[in-house]
C-alpha cells in the first residue's frame, strides 16, 4: 500500500537518487547538473516555489512528484505544473505512480487548481497509456521553445 | 521605442483586453474565462505567484509579457516560462515583441535563471520565426498533457 507525504529535509538524498533515475531513463543522464544542496535550497529555503511529494511503501521511499503553480490566463487561474514523477525500478506496478497522480489531484481539487499539467517524452509509451487510462488530453499542437546558454545571454546583452 | 515596466492595479482592463486580443489570434476567444477580479488577485493580492510586465510606447500600453517561475530537476534551479506574450495589431513591427523578451532575458540573467521557456501553436509561422531568429531551440519530443474538469475530478474523487 502506497502512502503519500510531503518531501523533508531527510529526503534530499533520496530525490538525488530518484531524479538520477528519471533521467536515466529518459535518456537525459548527462544533462542532470542538480545537487543535493540545490535541492535542499529550492525546497527547503525561505518561500519555497517548488515542491515535493514522496510515495513511501513499507516505510521506504519508492517514488516522488516535484510541481509548482502555473498559471492559464484563459482559465484566470492557477493549476499545478508536475515537472517530474518518478517510481523506482523495484515499486513499478505496485500503484504508487497513481496514488501520486491521485494525491496531485486532490490538491488541485482542494485548491480549485483548474488542471493539472505535465509533459511527456514522445517516445515513452509506457507513460503514455498511463496518462491515456487517466483521462489527460493530449495538447501536441504546443511546441515548446527554449532559450538558455548562449543564445539566452545573447537576448539579454 | 518601446518601454518595459512592471504591470500595475491601472493596467488590470488593459491586460484584459490584451488576454482576449491574444485568444482571438490564437482562436481560442471561446475558452477565456478571466476576469478582471481574477486578473487583479493573481497579480496583485498578496504573495503573488505569477508576474506581468507591460510593453509600453508613447505612453501607451501596446503588449504584455505575463510570466512565472518554473523549475528544472536537471539544471537544478529555477527558471522563467513564459505563459503569454502579446503586441497590439496597431504595434507589431515596432520591435515591443523583440523588447519584451529581452527583458526576460535579462531577468534570468540578472536572477540566475537557467531557462527561458514557453510553448507556441504549431501552426503559428509568424511567432515561430521570430523565435527561430532569437536562437530558441524547439523541443517537439515533449507533449504537453492536461487533466482538467470532469477527468481531474474523477481521479481525485
Amino acid at each position: 500500500m502506497t502512502h503519500i507525504r510531503p518531501a523533508t529535509r531527510a529526503d534530499v538524498a533520496t530525490i538525488l537518487e530518484f531524479i538520477r533515475g528519471l533521467a536515466e531513463y529518459e535518456k537525459m543522464l548527462h544533462e542532470v547538473k542538480i545537487t543535493e544542496a540545490d535541492i535542499a535550497e529550492a525546497l527547503f529555503g525561505p518561500s519555497p516555489k517548488v515542491f515535493c511529494d514522496m510515495a513511501e511503501a513499507n516505510g521506504m521511499a519508492v517514488g516522488y512528484a516535484l510541481w509548482f503553480y502555473n498559471f492559464s490566463t484563459f482559465e484566470g487561474g492557477h493549476g499545478l505544473y508536475l515537472e517530474d514523477i518518478y517510481v523506482a525500478p523495484e515499486a513499478r506496478g505496485t500503484g504508487a505512480g497513481l496514488a501520486l497522480m491521485r494525491h496531485l489531484a486532490r490538491r488541485c481539487r482542494d485548491e480549485g487548481l483548474r488542471r493539472l499539467e505535465w509533459q511527456v517524452l514522445d517516445w515513452n509509451s509506457v507513460a503514455i497509456g498511463f496518462y491515456d487510462r487517466l483521462g489527460a488530453d493530449a495538447e501536441p499542437t504546443w511546441i515548446l521553445r527554449r532559450l538558455s546558454g548562449e543564445a539566452l545571454g545573447k537576448l539579454a546583452a
